[in-house]
């Protein structure tokens, strides 16, 4: 399942707000549809978040091809600024703009026709990267699944939030290819029901036995024993290993250590942030109130209470038993870990 | 506010299924009728389920009063059973429904006619004994709430979930009328959101300030210092201090301590069942799929998924920094303070 591509010169995606009951695309002719379509959360999930933004950058270019060399590349840094704009805390989506936009830098000079299709095959790569880095997330994490494993999830670190295959969800891909999946416990996800909705979906679709419960009760769950592990995907990881994920996050990986449960965190290289000493840091986004006081359209709470409705929150590392990235799975202390993904990063954009 | 009340020789509740956006009253006729209230949550809350229970009692015992004596107590017998049986959690339930028994056998071998005047006055009693127990868990809550008290709550353990005024929102109640309130969280309390729909109900009534988050919120309210006790109802406390309350309690009492947050419960003596040892003993209540599935009708997961929805959790007594009863505060270790309302309460009923 891939929640977005490249199709005939438009970026299609797969609309995640009326997913599991309706099935229905949307094709996106300008980055602005695109820029929308991040910020209603019709593509969302932090690798998706860059994939959707590297594409509305070429949709951007192709648009402007036409004007002088300058103004091109004017034109392309105000869509950066304006992709970047749409969603805060996913780092992905600022990661994927710079890559493009070094592209752009690169081709200085030369017809934007050519940067345009330059550009186009700098996203497809990305796309095509993402999917094969999820699958050595997959097999890297596999090492972490013991045989007939239960394991809970929160949010949806699936296929739907990546180019494919998934993050959190590739590991329990790669384990179920395996063999090694007995169950799966997926976390509704309040407000936006991203785990009942989308993780649920993906986990049905592979025939993997999954049990949805309420997020407030993952505790029990795992205060009973009925859980191996928990696995989460990630939204932004600064330099000393802390995580911004999904609200509910740090609640988890607070009650699976209270449990003597491990806690993992899959996420490509892609979602470090090497300039954040510590998570407190990275920004959260706050978003609109009727996501919480409506419940599918339904409403929930009397007319006129207040609301406070943050979309991520940041599990400190202390609570994290590893970190497993497509080049391997990092473990505390996290700062040597991270400092030398940071090395090996800089040095792979200085080569590429 | 009161949640149910003797009218006309019936029982009348508020429909709490449709709070907060419309308020009807049920009139039950039945003892039936009371139990089918009981089972569908139309009635809920620990104490107010004793008030229900004794009320159903009551209707029974005018119902049978026309049969022989000896058939209108084995009536009797079955109709405790009956509404013992609604719901298997709380045990004010069952508490309720001895006490009444007590008194129906306290009778025995008068007229029927006799004894369910005695009995509808003994259920008026325990509806107004719960009125002003809550008073007094709300006097003593009082000297645990600091000035410009941020408090943070789930369910509802209100006026509605009692004979009126509330355990845990009895000491929010207190604390208001004391100028110590300066705002309350409220979880949501999924699946049935008690907390957004009837808490926060409440709590707007009162012109309490009102923030409601979702249950997977109150990590990060906490986290963020954002609050300064968490107060929470009860429906069964064991002889050793641990708390069965709704799912989510444990979560959040687990949250709190890794925060240094103090944990209270606020709960009537009546939610003591000093026969269990420890809380491992309580049963846990499994509802139905659609509860989780579901949200008014509308569906948020995919067909065919499998569901775990426990209505409650229980949070060891490590984690509770106090209980809070009508007759004082109780403090670790539990045991010992529990032994004395045991006893106490025996005394108690020897009297009456």
């Amino acid at each position: 399942m891939h929640p977005i591509w490249w199709e005939d010169g438009k970026v299609v995606l797969i609309d995640q707000t009326r997913l599991p009951h309706r099935r229905e695309n949307i094709c996106c002719s300008t980055y602005r549809e695109v820029g929308e379509a991040i910020r209603g959360m019709q593509v969302r999930g932090a690798p998706a978040l860059g994939v959707a933004a590297a594409f509305g950058f070429v949709l951007a270019a192709r648009e402007y091809a036409n004007l002088s060399r300058e103004l091109f590349h004017k034109r392309l840094d105000e869509v950066a600024t304006a992709l970047a704009a749409t969603r805060p805390t996913a780092v992905n989506l600022f990661w994927a703009l710079d890559r493009m936009q070094k592209v752009a830098a690169e081709y200085v000079g030369t017809d934007p026709h050519i940067i345009a299709n330059e550009l186009e095959k700098a996203a497809l790569e990305l796309a095509t990267e993402d999917r094969e880095n999820n699958r050595l997330i997959g097999r890297f994490g596999l090492q972490l699944v013991c045989p007939n494993a239960c394991i809970l999830t929160h949010c949806n670190a699936g296929a739907l939030a990546t180019a494919g295959y998934g993050t959190a969800l590739g590991v329990i891909r790669a384990a179920q290819e395996a063999g090694r999946v007995e169950r799966v416990y997926v976390d509704e996800t309040r407000p936006l029901l991203q785990g009942a909705r989308l993780t649920a979906y993906e986990l049905l679709e592979e025939g993997i036995p999954t049990t949805l419960i309420t997020d407030s009760m993952a505790g029990y769950v795992l205060q009973q024993g009925m859980v191996d592990l928990v696995i989460v995907g990630a939204d932004r990881i600064a330099a000393n290993g802390d995580v911004a994920n999904k609200i509910g996050t740090y609640s988890l990986a607070v009650l699976a250590q209270a449990n003597d449960v491990p806690f993992y965190v899959a996420a490509p290289v892609s979602s470090f942030d090497f300039q954040l000493t510590n998570g407190a840091q990275i920004p959260i986004e706050e978003r609109r109130p009727q996501e919480v006081t409506h419940f599918r359209g339904q409403p929930a709470a009397p007319v006129g209470v207040d609301v406070f409705n943050p979309a991520f929150d940041v599990t400190p590392a202390e609570y994290i038993t590893a970190i497993i990235t497509e080049v391997g799975i990092l473990k505390p202390p996290y700062k040597v870990g991270i400092e030398e993904l940071k090395v090996q990063s800089r040095m792979k954009d200085g080569n590429g």
